[in-house]
């Protein structure tokens, strides 16, 4: 999909906010914009940091839903493969060229294990996580009918609250019975500390990773006494990769916002107390919204509203601007505080959303610019593949 | 897009979450299923209310962005059109079928004013909103470059602080403005107090209410005196349509959330102080959800999280069950509070989405449900058409 020739057949603002080589001025919004040197520079950044540390990086293609994206990560960022939380995702990311995928979550309805097993058929390298023996029985089966062969991750809740079994001696069991199923191969641990990653203290974030990081030790050496050796140890994410690549135990990052960035995770601190988007990574993600009505001398109405981004880590900022505020958001419009009237009807402010993964999902495309000008349009290829 | 028989070339699952003759337990979640009965009695009970009063409903697509939906809503509810908020969506609704088109919201980009203004060449009627005089010449101008006319309603904000002038000799100038331009006609007023829509008491809602109606009415008779005719005096929602409809000024109606219902509108009170979910509309959108690990005896994960819906308002409740409780939202998963361990692996729940709008938004399908099979599968047809 990265020829987007092919989408002259479309008419911009009706099927698309703009066209490779259209000047930014007339790119239609509200719509995604990937400033795209930012974006490659923090692509670049992570895979030279895991590379450094002996760490493969399978990119999380959850965030972006983006073959495109995923590709780009794998060239500049050496990333060994992608995860991702649905099947249909899975499905996507390897019909667009993605050879090694794991589903980092937990498969159960039928219909979705049967898709999950035929997915090696298309040519990608398929893994699993498991946290139910009963699945191990559904998986092996599907996986047999199909001639295929899933590998399947014990999945440990170190801290999230989510999937995912406690005990290393619930781990223990569940990786015999993967070892001891036909059609399954045991391939290792999931542990990703979600509810981690967004604590703005760092050594709060620390002590946390320590908790999983000691869980996934325990287990990994039990296992190994039993003969059951992990290819993969997976986790760690935009707030805590750090912890897990001198961890000596896990051997994989799932790292996503870090390519994107936005004002949730931006406002999280790193080592030096500093925000990790003033330094760290750089905002390559903006919502792209144009101001549309100015009654009011000291507000303004932008087009982005709850039908362009995901409130749920609150609102966003306006990037590069300290002088008007984004403060109140409805369906399809933002109230913009501008006590001084700068704003003109028709003015393009760039907005960080408060949480990329939601957001990303909303929307059907994003606007690559680079030096004032749109040098790709890509599809958000996973959009809507829910299932 | 009525007839589903086309979407035979689509694989459930990957493409779409159901087919037509599928029983519902075969439903891949999560998605967006309409109780076809439910939905339809609504849509007759409210075209029913507006008929008694003597009053027009256009109902607001912007709620469901389906042509399905719509069509539903003009041929069971005598519905006389629709209103939406984008002009994409008006090209949606317009190549649908849909003959009377309200964008009722203001439009300012030069492209997007330029296809505002080829929209009658669809042979739809089309009507958009104005606040600001500087937007009168740039659409009078846009009308006679493409010889059509486009028909204007001054917006007045009667309490929603968004868009729209509050004078009446500020509504006097545009319509005076609008009335003297060519390719232009004075259409009316567009007045909807979105901000009150919500408020859980009725007698405030009344009384935020009975401001907006005053107003609308000083400015509407100090039209008349200028023998500028109201065609249409436009707005009211699900929260306040009775006193519009009694104003004795309002003749069209605008609601849209009362098809489908949600959490955040169920809970406001009618008039004997009841929820409004509880007698006056049904529940007829749901999220289908299942249980896809319960390894926690009082915790079960399902698989509806942020990328299934929007919590703007407040996250869902689980339809027709007080045992269990939706507690807890993250990207993929749902936590479900299941004290008494009662949920079993691929259970189905329905979750009542807090807000019906923005979490429409996100699918790309509404299944229509109906006697425990899929009668419908329809396409929500404005999706991503934010332009």
């Amino acid at each position: 999909m990265r020829d987007s020739s092919d989408l002259d057949m479309f008419e911009v603002g009706y099927d698309i906010p703009a066209k490779p080589g259209m000047t930014a001025e007339r790119i239609q919004t509200p719509c995604l914009v990937l400033d795209l040197d930012a974006l490659e520079r923090n692509i670049r950044k992570m895979g030279d940091y895991a590379k450094s540390k002996g760490m493969r990086h399978r990119v999380h293609g959850k965030m972006h839903k983006s073959v495109d994206v995923a590709l780009l990560q794998m060239e500049l960022g050496g990333a060994c493969g992608v995860c991702c939380q649905k099947v249909a995702e899975a499905e996507v990311f390897a019909r667009g060229g993605v050879r090694d995928v794991l589903v980092s979550n937990q498969v159960r309805d039928p219909d979705k294990i049967d898709r999950l097993a035929r997915l090696p058929k298309l040519g990608a390298r398929t893994i699993v996580c498991v946290d139910d023996r009963s699945n191990v029985a559904d998986l092996a089966a599907a996986a047999q009918a199909n001639g295929t062969e899933i590998e399947c991750l014990v999945e440990i809740d170190c801290g999230a609250g989510r999937c995912g079994v406690t005990t290393t001696p619930e781990v223990v069991e569940l990786a015999q019975a993967i070892d001891a199923a036909s059609n399954l191969k045991f391939a290792g641990i999931q542990a990703y500390q979600g509810a981690m990653q967004h604590l703005d203290d760092f050594e709060e974030r620390k002590g946390k990773t320590a908790i999983a990081i000691d869980m996934v030790k325990d287990a990994v050496q039990a296992l190994e006494k039993l003969g059951l050796t992990c290819d993969i140890v997976g986790g760690g994410g935009t707030g805590s990769y750090y912890f897990e690549s001198t961890s000596g135990v896990y051997n994989e990052l799932q790292c996503g916002s870090y390519a994107f960035m936005d004002a949730d995770y931006g406002r999280i601190l790193d080592k030096d107390g500093n925000r990790i988007d003033q330094g760290e990574w750089e905002n390559a993600l903006f919502i792209l919204t144009s101001v549309m009505s100015h009654v009011k001398s000291d507000k303004a109405i932008v087009d982005a509203g709850l039908k362009a981004q995901s409130v749920d880590s609150g609102l966003p900022f306006v990037f590069g601007r300290d002088d008007v505020e984004y403060i109140k958001c409805s369906d399809e419009h933002g109230v913009i505080s501008d006590p001084n009237s700068v704003l003109k009807i028709n003015e393009k402010l760039k907005l960080v959303p408060g949480h990329c993964d939601p957001t990303c999902n909303i929307h059907d495309w994003y606007v690559g610019v680079r030096n004032g000008a749109v040098e790709s349009v890509w599809p958000v290829s996973a959009r809507g593949k829910a299932y």
